[in-house]
């Protein structure tokens, strides 16, 4: 990494020393709200910002976000977790405390396409994505010179159809040296397997060009523009095991018409694709986005 | 129709009397502008607006809408016509020749749902939509009260699985009594029969209530809410006998969130369908669309 | 009002008997959502749905906005707010409770472009907007007939810049007369006097059809056609004595080309001004708009 | 300019070499297209795409732009445009024979904002704007370094309101060196002279950082923030010495909120004034703008 962004790293680092974020998924019942801002101002920690959703106050589910800024935050979190296991308990909780200073650490992998890659990067620079790119991987060589720009590792790892299982031992590696929080596939046109795939449960980010679920798999401006759409779009998801079926976070179209031959929805998909990531992966890394099944709820 | 209403159209019909438009699809070649212009120049036409497309310059497909004014167009119609079959013959094309102040006639089949027949009905009321209501077919009784306002004939015709054939004679019967041009399904939820559809090819419009190829069939929204999509859509197309399949006119999106319920989905939804369908209807009446092989140019 | 309107809106009273709504806007603090939550909870009242906004947890302002069911709310209103005396007093809130099924009674305020006041009752009707439309008044006749067919009172009082002082005296006897909440202009080409605004403070909504602060003032698209801009827009905002200059509630815009000639864009312009207005009044009568200085937080 | 770009032109002017463009200006009247496209067909030219628009057939203003594919074009262009001159005579025409192969030369003017000026490269590195961009001419150093990574010459020309004679005398010499067609302000902070503007008419693209005509000048995103509007907006124009006034090329918007602080305006502003940049000047070097008055036709 580049050092001015190491001190710009360092900065928000400093600057976000007390500000923590709880996010919590139960059953909905009466008082949660109650009993949990209790607890925050108790430990002295004043509410910044909290969003909340019920999918139905009777037996729904019950999710909120709630960021705080907490006087001398680090040193007291570890017993701030343990007294919160109580209210936990009582409202059978899924619950995570969050640290906005203990930075999350991205890998990108990416192709031979890269203005996703460029998009991550300038808004990395920028400041806009609170994160520490640790390494881009990519099957190409494209990227590398890209990567050399911003200081950042570049891997190239082979990777077909026909060696899957030990390319992904060569990924594994890296993002154990790494200590990668945080999978963003920037168009990377490789399938991952079932394995890989469970490691990092809603951690791997995946951008699809196509307004899914329309042209789920390969080509889908090939398909689009056969099938004469008006609209192309992009989405970004999670990655599960089913092909393009996983929980979306973020979703956006542009304008085609008849004179748009393939290159042409490529191009103006380029600029759709680029955008909808980018919040998706800005949203990620600022915890807003809770998965619920296979939809996500984003704050 | 109320009076207001035939007295409009009779003015539109005066206004746009000499107005005429040549619609050309053939394959490309050079020399067709000039040809075509030479023809309507010594026709004593002038060219309003024209809109062209080449699938491909070399051995592809040649589009080309003209609006013009002629003096003394209806009466030299049919001599016009018979003089362009040399130029049609030389580039083997297929044209058509149409005149505004023949104003197309139109049905409208609706079921429970009106907001798309209530945006057609505003449309037209307001000078927008240049056509004859001729009547609205519905197999339920929810639209004769709107029917009624604007004095145009309401059948009810029962439809259902079961009795489809026989339901077809019934319309069969009145788009021949009211001499018929275009069908549009403004949220018609009845399935037409391949022979009810090789009748009007090309002449029937639908709105579906997805972004297709997104959720074609039944019960889009709910499926929509159930993948988590961000933004829900509305399609406009001509129908054939693959469901959902036909050539796409229009396209259409709202922003939605988790929030959204089916409920919000269907509500925000309908704002996207009539304008959809608004748009797709006004630009078949004036004869923007070409349709080839399963696409549009919309002009 | 028809009578299947009546019945539509003493089944939505029944079934929000015991919703209400808190609305609260002072200095932020530290426990200010621990002591409401708890006040809440304590009341035996489950939080449906709540957002919050501050402008500076630091020395800023604080707004939230809670929706609860309460049992038996009705009865306990007034003890609940007395009890809530206490808690406003020490944040220095502004606040109001506001209960669901106590109608808002509304006033529609229309000149000759009846597109705005169409949406608002097939809004109305398909049960979108939860209010009692009261009356109608125009400066013309234009919209009586629409009036009739939801049995709803039509008062054409003539205004213009010489009578206006006069006018809104009937003005005043009418809104009294029906108990008025909320007053929409919907497409009402009048300016009101500086009296008549400040007797309804934030309850007077109006749709502008430019995107403000463009083209405020008379025929914002005769001049958005000369200036030669893209895309035309529409705003919801606000009425207070500075022209068109009230806070925003919502905007929403348009693409136009060079094509589009000033008819033109006012037929784009309506489709965008109804939808804009449709919202901004539903967001009104949801109470889910907080007036800050001269701006609007919508939750 | 870095070898591959210059290769990737050196093939797109082989490939482009027999493609030309029309563009013509003249009072609207009948024959105009048969005139110009029999001259088209006698020269040998294939009409490859064509699009006209008449603000009025009668008495009106007439805009066509033909693109064509002409055998051997460049050896025949002289001779060409001699022929023409008796066409462009009789319907009193402003009109030009513009060649693709005749690559323009681009001088990109940024300040320290360096979103758009990275847009235009990597578009300019993707092969989306044919063009040779001679220089990047900055009041500042903070582009310098982009500059360098594509080989482009970079002047570091200090300028401000007290020294804009003697700053301009070091631009014109350099486009003047560099032989530059066109200018693009890449948000350059600084006013041009009248004297400046003059020289390069129709040839100098803004992008203003405002849905204009609203916010015409300095802090734009601080008065929207101010405003508390609910759409941000970027607009891109021929500079003229009208400040902001100039005529649009094209514009977007995106959705904002309260949430939103100056900060968040800016940085979702960045991507719209990007995209909408990045349009306007693959029309301007596609030839596809004509001015009119104070607008644009954009064919």
């Amino acid at each position: 990494m580049i050092g001015f962004m190491e001190e710009q790293l360092e900065k928000f680092q400093e600057h976000y020393q007390n500000r923590g974020r709880l996010l919590i998924n139960c059953p909905d019942a009466p008082g949660i709200v109650a009993a949990v801002s209790k607890f925050l101002f108790e430990q002295g920690a004043n509410i910044i910002e909290s969003s909340q959703y019920s999918t139905n106050p009777q037996g729904g589910n019950f999710f909120i976000r709630i960021e705080f800024e907490c006087p001398n935050l680090r040193a007291k979190a570890v017993e701030m977790e343990n007294s919160f296991f109580e209210i936990a308990h009582t409202f059978s909780m899924e619950w995570r405390f969050t640290y906005v200073s203990k930075i999350k650490k991205t890998a990108i992998f990416v192709s031979k396409e890269l203005h996703c890659l460029r998009e991550l990067l300038w808004a990395w620079q920028s400041g806009d994505l609170l994160t520490d790119i640790g390494l881009i991987i990519s099957n190409h060589e494209d990227a590398r010179a890209e990567a050399k720009i911003f200081n950042i590792p570049f891997y190239h790892i082979a990777a077909s159809k026909d060696n899957r299982a030990s390319a992904e031992q060569k990924h594994y590696a890296l993002l154990e040296e790494f200590d990668i929080d945080v999978i963003v596939l920037a168009r990377y046109m490789q399938i991952l397997t079932p394995d890989f795939v469970k490691r990092y449960p809603n951690r791997i980010i995946n951008i699809h060009h196509s307004f899914l679920p329309a042209f789920v798999g390969a080509k889908p401006y090939e398909r689009a523009y056969h099938r004469g759409v008006k609209l192309i779009g992009a989405t970004s998801h999670y990655v599960t095991n089913d092909l393009d079926e996983g929980p979306i976070i973020e979703q956006d179209i542009h304008r085609v018409d008849h004179r748009d031959n393939v290159e042409d929805l490529k191009k103006i998909g380029r600029t759709v694709e680029r955008d909808v990531l980018g919040r998706a992966v800005k949203w990620h890394l600022e915890d807003r986005i809770i998965v619920h099944g296979n939809k996500t709820i984003v704050f």
